[in-house]
């Protein structure tokens, strides 16, 4: 039997996995892919080349929808991919808290001490955790390993990582902590291989999908990052408010006679591209729409990405290189001319030909910042970590 | 008899006050100035370069203490300032609101309605707001002139001025206001005079006092601005947060225990360079502590004061000028020093010698960006208002 390691990314749209071979000189083969995703559309598996719909009833509104998709996955890998038994499963866990820099098995102590980080994102936390739980219950056999979003800004230290409160709440662990870690890990190591002497140099991702941040990194290591202490700060998202002054919550609650929970309603799922638009908070749709509304959401996402991006090149003492990465920076040609026409002060400018082409590299001749295309894989992160925490277990 | 402005400046750690003349040619001339502040200090008005103490008694923890103020200057003045009578009294307010664009004469009608902004600003409105009606009651012949802080940035227009939240909350006038608005117009006035040249340019001004804020100059016009909708937005202050992940705004309460009156004062009075070093909100004490923790927060207000000029840069595409104001702006060569190093990478330069000197102009040679101290005087705004006001008053 050969060993295989499913990746699973509960992300906050989407269920994405993945099913990755060990082959030789240290690589992963992906093997299948599939997603179930909260848009409507019908789950699937595609398996060489080949898409299946997955065949999970009603199960994005049902309790036992973890159970549903498991047992779906394992007997489509018992069917079609003879000979191969998954080792291992690696999740995506949003946040390690101040403790958990890297990797870990989970056992039933570190799913309690994961439990525990729940209240420092309530919202996304659970997702990456429910997936582990249940595994641990029905295949307590199996390996299960967490790999977290915040693991790849673990070692910002201040002035960037805090906050101008009392001192006494940062040991209480406020602090930025940053997130899409495994997004820019998987970046930081695509550029190593096909761009050694821009990985060295001073580079900000702009990781842009339902949620989205800029990472500023020196060498493959993060320097500054847009998202901090919750996944709620920085640029504007899909239904997330990003960056907000302070004063507005306060008056909301104040003046506003909006209560906690409903501040966390509003600020996580009514606002960004969906509040300023109150059409959709997908590009897709407001790039199609033909409402002025749509047109200056996408100006605000686009200008907030620009501005922050000055404030990365900030952390790093100026731009070699942006890349776009996630679902919108890897397809919006649109948001990435606009972004980039912005930042024409900083020397970025880049080529419409090869931008709408969807070229990997879409730098203008003379441009003095080198802009690129990576699609992101957070499963192959996953898979990787995953693969070399079960090597090394005894 | 001659008239004088009387201009009063009740910010948000002392009352400042300065009688002006006109004098030919459209200037004014400073009679008199005095402040009346929070940390202690006796009470002083200087009149001919003679400083007099203001006998008040204990007025600051006094209920009457603007009664007990305006008696003391009024005596003064009638004193001291032989044939010469207050035709109008300016004041600072700080919060215009939507409709507030420019100076007004304040009666019964306008109070009313810059009371009903109080929830906009609760902790600063009110101060301003205090003395119009103290004097509205015993000096109703005297006209009142209401200045307001947000006035400068009042022309901001999305993307700049928008959140990325509901547009029925901008509607209800949730927007970026941005402060410091006297300060910033006295600032482009003086340039406008001494660095024409510069002032049609990209200027960066920092007013960094006890609130602190920058402002994104093109042509003397705000451009983009760090405060918010509130004065809690953007740079570390005295004791305010300033920008802050919203997401530990709905964490502190949610798992922190702590309400929003508490988290009120905590992010206004608890916090910034008093929270961060747990000695004092004041620079001149932390720059003479040999506290780790006094060196750490004046590391931080220094990273973001720069991380934040990038932004505002973002704003100009771009900078030509920075400038220096605010109390700590105009005196402390330490921060301007650690500031200015951080933004080597934009061009910016300063001269040690210069600098330590108290120059006006600090910029180092080969320095790409001008670097300028420019003391701030807004009680001059204030009458420079007011007297337009009341000239054009029928």
């Amino acid at each position: 039997m050969t060993s295989v390691i499913l990746a699973l990314n509960a992300g906050s749209s989407s269920v994405k996995f993945a099913l990755f071979e060990p082959s030789e000189a240290d690589e992963l083969r992906c093997l299948a892919r599939g997603s179930l995703d909260d848009t409507g559309k019908q789950p699937s598996l595609t398996i060489g080349g080949e898409e299946r719909p997955l065949q999970l009833g009603d199960a994005r509104e049902d309790a036992r929808r973890l159970e549903h998709l498991f047992g779906t996955l394992f007997t489509v890998i018992d069917e079609t991919l003879e000979g191969r038994e998954v080792a291992a499963i690696g999740h995506r866990v949003v946040h390690g808290g101040p403790d958990f820099s890297a990797p870990v098995r989970v056992d039933a102590n570190v799913l309690e001490a994961l439990d525990k980080l729940i209240p420092l994102a309530p919202l996304h936390q659970p997702r990456g955790l429910e997936p582990i739980r249940e595994m641990l219950a029905i295949r307590p056999d199996l390996p299960q390993v967490a790999c977290f979003d915040t693991a790849f800004h673990h070692h910002l230290r201040p002035p960037v990582s805090r906050y101008a409160i009392p001192r006494c709440f940062e040991n209480q662990g406020i602090r930025k902590y940053g997130f899409h870690g495994l997004s820019y890990e998987f970046v930081a190591g695509r550029l190593a291989k096909t761009a050694p002497e821009l990985a060295a140099g001073r580079t900000v991702v702009a990781h842009l999908g339902n949620g989205a941040s800029l990472c500023a990194m020196r060498g493959g290591r993060s320097v500054d990052t847009t998202m901090g202490f919750s996944a709620l700060d920085g640029l504007v998202m899909g239904t997330r408010s990003g960056a907000i002054d302070p004063g507005v919550l306060l008056y909301l609650q104040r003046a506003g006679g909006i209560d906690v929970a409903g501040l966390e309603d509003l600020l996580y799922h009514q606002s960004g591209l969906l509040g300023v638009s109150g059409i959709s908070g997908d590009v897709r749709a407001l790039s199609e729409s033909g409402d002025p509304r749509a047109g200056e959401a996408l100006d605000l996402f686009a200008f907030r990405a620009a501005r922050e991006t000055a404030a990365m090149a900030h952390g790093l003492e100026g731009i070699d290189a942006l890349v776009f990465t996630g679902g919108i920076g890897e397809h919006s040609a649109k948001i990435r001319a606009d972004i980039a026409a912005r930042l024409a002060w900083l020397g970025v400018a880049v080529d419409s030909h090869a931008n709408e082409d969807g070229a990997s590299k879409i730098t203008a001749a003379g441009s003095r910042v080198e802009v690129l295309v990576v699609p992101t894989d957070e499963e192959h992160v996953i898979a990787r970590h995953t693969l070399r925490e079960i090597s090394v277990q005894p």
